[in-house]
């Protein structure tokens, strides 16, 4: 079985096991069982504990060997030190993954756990099966209704492209909740734990192929090995982004990831040069890395970083022209002909110089709507970012965005605030079309900057294509799946 | 009248005359009287228009001069040509100050548009009377009932004690949204425009002795003046810190923010150490002028930059440990008896050194306030961080910290997130006990760096007081005017 077979086993299993089940609502292998079961997984699932004769209604078997059926995905919670014959057992018995959610090994820094890991990962090596973790979260799967996890709320998270792998468990929730929150939907997302033999690059080879995944987000700690994920990610770029968020400055850093999941983070500007080169996206803290993967998840890589600012208040037009700036960025020159269509289309009372002031006609969707084909018509334009307060009149503006979404591929942002939720309906309508929006002007600079980065890397990576990422239209056509149905 | 006096009557008027009253809701003359009445304002609201004879049942007024009682603020929403005369009536009126929402004068930067500023101005400071504006949004003042602007959204403001003045009306209405987002309380907000004659070096010296504000909060574009502003704050700082976001980076942005209100945005740098000089905290976007206002807002000034980060999740500590290493703060060395005390309470499998993990005791409500007293009481601690996922067991350690909230003014800040808004109760638990809470890890670092450099601050400017901040006990007195109601 070929890493792809046997992945696709994991992430869309038929039959899951949690060893270690429990009837005691505080424990682990009681939550494990039940978020299987709140997530509404279609396939069977297997508590086994050689005490319990069921749990919620499911027999409960004395081990994963007594399971009458196939097992293709095993959650393992049980004391580390009884943890060898388990895994030696789903060996036996097929088993394709393993979550290992157990702490109790590398981590902890002693010899026994390093060589317990070791023990357990010979044993799935020999045996052709993967072993998720140690010390791990375990992962969800959306469109297989899977949360294969501990953590209860991970119920909430909602199909889409984004795919998620990161070292650390709490890293994992973190960030799939903040894409929820920002209405982007998941493909897949793990958390790796010490990596006992699934390790990233693995995982991004997987992504590189999923067709569920257009947009692949790493959070890594320390790897023993990084020229593996280089090698990797420096292939699946050319089709794919990968947005990573590498954590590590300072020697008590390096300690604390020694502690966490077995990997110094090693020389943080090392690692930083490295990624960038392999044309990985860095960035430097999770609010980015969501911003920047909320942009690669609704639209193209940008053509070039020429970028109009159209603003209703002049005020966070200037924030983005001060944000574009600052992460290397500049504002389009229009051309004579575009000044003169902006001129005869924009109120006397606006300057139509970049950044555009467009107070005076944000209630006319005509006016609007031809103001952005102008600017999305301009040769000397890559990207168009749009700026409203949540405001009536502004929403004429709004839904002229939403009718020229798609126009021509160029990348288009919009900041919309919204004060207690009242932009609701406006910014699900903006996304449905796959116009991503941010609440704060600076935020949509900092996801254009991603796109921006991307088409860069498209162009230095790789021959045909334009520059232009090419399947900026299957978004489109998938543009339901970015954000919540 | 010296300022503060009339500045109250302007913030907290007892009639307010609405000068290009519209019975047109989609005119900004409506909504400027719409708004008043929605805010639900307890004082008088004269509707100001020779074409109508009522407006939402209010009587309707010909001119300020025909009003019959006194009239303290008067918003001006007529064309810019027509301005003159009602000035000089307001003027006549004894009006205490003016909102002149208009546009049309020095920022569309004609000869036409200067002159008439500067005879506004004349003919105001003739008459000892405040003009906001022109091009301006308005002000609010939840405590008054006040909403006196045309932005709608803005009654959803909650009182609480951050002061917020902005050049751009865009920016103040996005700045007063993020904070009510994340249950922030203002205690006015104004938007400044061109600034005729009234600037903020005198908004900050208002501030300063402003009851219902600990906190001031700025979004500066350019200044004709700076000198100004620099001595006020130098003044106001040593009492209450000034956050100031200041834009303007680049030519194009420069001649985006003279069209805008009238003033070049000039050389960014020289601003920076200017305002860094002035013991002002400079921050770099909205965002984080809102996670470092939230922080002020609800905690003291920390004494020093020694973070204590307990962490359920070990990643989440890491972020922050390695956030709190790029802005400048460093991990505390615990002493040989928090070590010590720390390993008699944490987990076996958990290491002690900072950034502790506290994975196996979060469910414990005694041995989680234990630990954070344990931390609070070393020496080598200036702050404490807690970091957490939405997650049952949790929630004991959210307790505890809510327990223990004010305990030795040593600031405490948590990183709890939510999904879908879950924690909706527990972060209103910890706000409503003066703990501010942050979605993600590295944004409870940039308000707790907003908390190190005000402490800086303190020290560097002025004798006494130890170099906490004193009034830390003030804001746990007045803790309810933070979060919202």
């Amino acid at each position: 079985m070929d890493l792809v077979e046997q992945l696709d086993h994991i992430f869309f299993p038929r039959s899951v096991a949690v060893v270690g089940a429990s009837a005691s609502p505080e424990k682990v292998g009681f939550m494990c069982v039940g978020n299987l079961l709140e997530a509404g997984f279609g396939g069977r699932v297997y508590p086994v504990n050689p005490g319990l004769s069921q749990l919620f209604g499911l027999r409960a078997y004395p081990s994963v060997m007594a399971i009458p059926g196939e097992v293709d995905l095993a959650m393992v919670v049980i004391p580390a030190e009884r943890t060898l014959s388990t895994i030696e057992g789903c060996v036996t018995k097929g088993v394709k993954g393993v979550i290992l959610v157990s702490g109790g090994f590398r981590e902890v820094g002693t010899e026994i756990g390093s060589d317990l890991q070791a023990q357990l990962r010979d044993i799935a090596n020999r045996g052709g099966m993967k072993i998720i973790g140690p010390n791990t979260l375990g992962l969800v799967n959306p469109r297989a209704r899977l949360n294969a996890s501990f953590q209860h709320t991970l119920c909430l998270s909602q199909a889409g492209n984004v795919a998620v792998a990161a070292q650390s468990g709490g890293a994992t929730i973190y960030i799939v909740h903040a894409l929820t929150n920002h209405n982007v939907g998941i493909s897949k997302a793990i958390g790796l734990g010490n990596r006992c033999n699934l390790d990233f690059d693995e995982l991004v080879t997987y992504f590189g192929q999923d067709k569920d995944t257009e947009v692949i987000v790493l959070y890594v700690e320390g790897l023993e090995q990084p020229q593996r994920l280089i090698n990797a990610a420096r292939q699946v770029t050319k089709r794919k982004p990968i947005v990573v968020y590498k954590v590590g400055r300072g020697e008590e850093v390096n300690r604390a990831t020694l502690s966490h999941t077995g990997a110094l983070a090693g020389k943080y500007e090392f690692y930083k040069a490295a990624f960038n080169q392999a044309g990985m996206i860095v960035v430097d803290s999770l609010m980015e890395l969501v911003d920047v993967a909320k942009a690669l998840a609704f639209q193209p890589a940008a053509g070039g970083n020429r970028v109009a600012v159209l603003s209703v208040q002049a005020g966070p037009g200037i924030i983005m022209a001060d944000k574009c700036r600052q992460l290397g960025m500049m504002l389009a020159q229009f051309s004579p002909a575009t000044k003169h269509r902006l001129r005869q289309l924009a109120s006397p009372l606006n300057p139509v110089d970049n950044p555009v002031d467009i107070a005076w006609r944000s209630d006319e969707f005509d006016a609007c709507r031809q103001m952005l084909k102008v600017v999305l018509d301009d040769d000397g334009v890559d990207a168009v970012t749009v700026a409203a307060v949540f405001y009536g009149s502004n929403m004429e503006l709004m839904r002229a965005v939403v009718d020229i979404a798609g126009y021509n591929k160029k990348p288009i942002m919009v900041c919309l605030d919204s004060p207690r939720g009242v932009a609701y309906a406006e910014i699900n309508a903006l996304e449905a079309s796959g116009i991503p929006t941010y609440p704060l002007p600076e935020r949509a600079i900092t996801g254009l900057a991603g796109l921006v980065r991307y088409g860069e890397i498209v162009k230095a990576v790789g021959g045909g294509g334009g520059g232009i990422r090419t399947h900026g239209s299957d978004i489109s056509e998938q543009r339901f799946s970015g954000p919540s149905p």
